[in-house]
């Protein structure tokens, strides 16, 4: 079976939820693919194809608090390298590096510890999803504030209708578009 | 190099923060293995390891906000099984059960989709750190509504001197001891 069906298979087990967290949308749920077995391993798949494909050279991946947890480690042992994570202000310990960002409803602030990053290294930043582009926006800001490389963002479902994209200064790319 | 050795090499790399996330408690950081490479594949093969001498026939990984998530994926998709995710209140869509738990500073509610257990599905449940035992023993209970049969709660850290183990009807099992 090729990328293009896992990709179909993955995309029919993903939960559609309508006016999920609010009224008016309409909320795309990764974990309802991942109860499905066959799904998880296509899923596994597919992303470790398109890093191995595209960017074979990364040092590190940097997952998004909390479902890009799901792909970070996953990946990294599978390439040999390591990972780390972005999570909200006052999860980590340590000397963190942050990042304010804005959300529908006011402000907030990512982290990442001091420790996480070596001096240039090339780094994939992975999510579940893109939307406006706000907490990625605010993720690709802080791996180069922590002192490495963006090389690509990496989501496995994208809503283009919303344009997050444009506001994203690196290369991105999306398993699934809505 | 055998299990002992790798839990050895993944225990050094551990961060350990002192008064975090207050006086008086030594955190220990499971995120300051991840960034080492060795450490992630060390720690993919001992988990492996254990779930297939033990429990080579679940259905089901849970793993619990934010760091089980790190493994239920990647056990998955080795494993041939599909997972699913216990949240706090509201992050999840659908239909919900829970289950109400204590904290040292009040309480909290963990979640579960309606849809992620099928009725007598044998589930193992994952987290980086057993201390007290409240949010796996209040994970148990949620599975058990949920419909699941637990057969293991695997940890990778455990604080002993906490007796957490105590309050946790279930079999357990944690990687290193503390």
């Amino acid at each position: 079976m090729n990328s293009e069906q896992k990709l179909e298979y993955i995309n029919k087990h993903i939960g559609v939820y309508p006016d999920f967290p609010k009224k008016g949308i309409l909320f795309r749920d990764i974990f309802g693919a991942l109860t499905d077995a066959t799904a998880c391993q296509y899923l596994k798949d597919v992303l470790l194809e398109h890093v191995r494909k595209t960017n074979p050279d990364i040092d590190l991946i940097v997952g998004l608090e909390s479902r890009g947890f799901l792909f970070n480690l996953m990946l990294a042992a599978e390439l040999g390298v390591g990972c780390a994570p972005i999570r909200k202000k006052g999860k980590l310990p340590g000397e963190c590096v942050s990042v304010e960002y804005t959300l529908e409803y006011g402000s907030d602030i990512f982290e990442m510890q001091k420790t996480a990053i070596k001096p240039g290294q090339k780094v994939l930043i992975i999510d579940d999803l893109l939307a406006t582009g706000g907490s990625l926006s605010a993720a690709i800001e802080l791996v180069r504030k922590a002192g490495g490389e963006v090389v690509q963002c990496l989501v496995v479902m994208e809503l283009a209708f919303l344009d997050g994209r444009k506001k994203l200064d690196a290369d991105i790319h999306s398993l699934l578009k809505y």
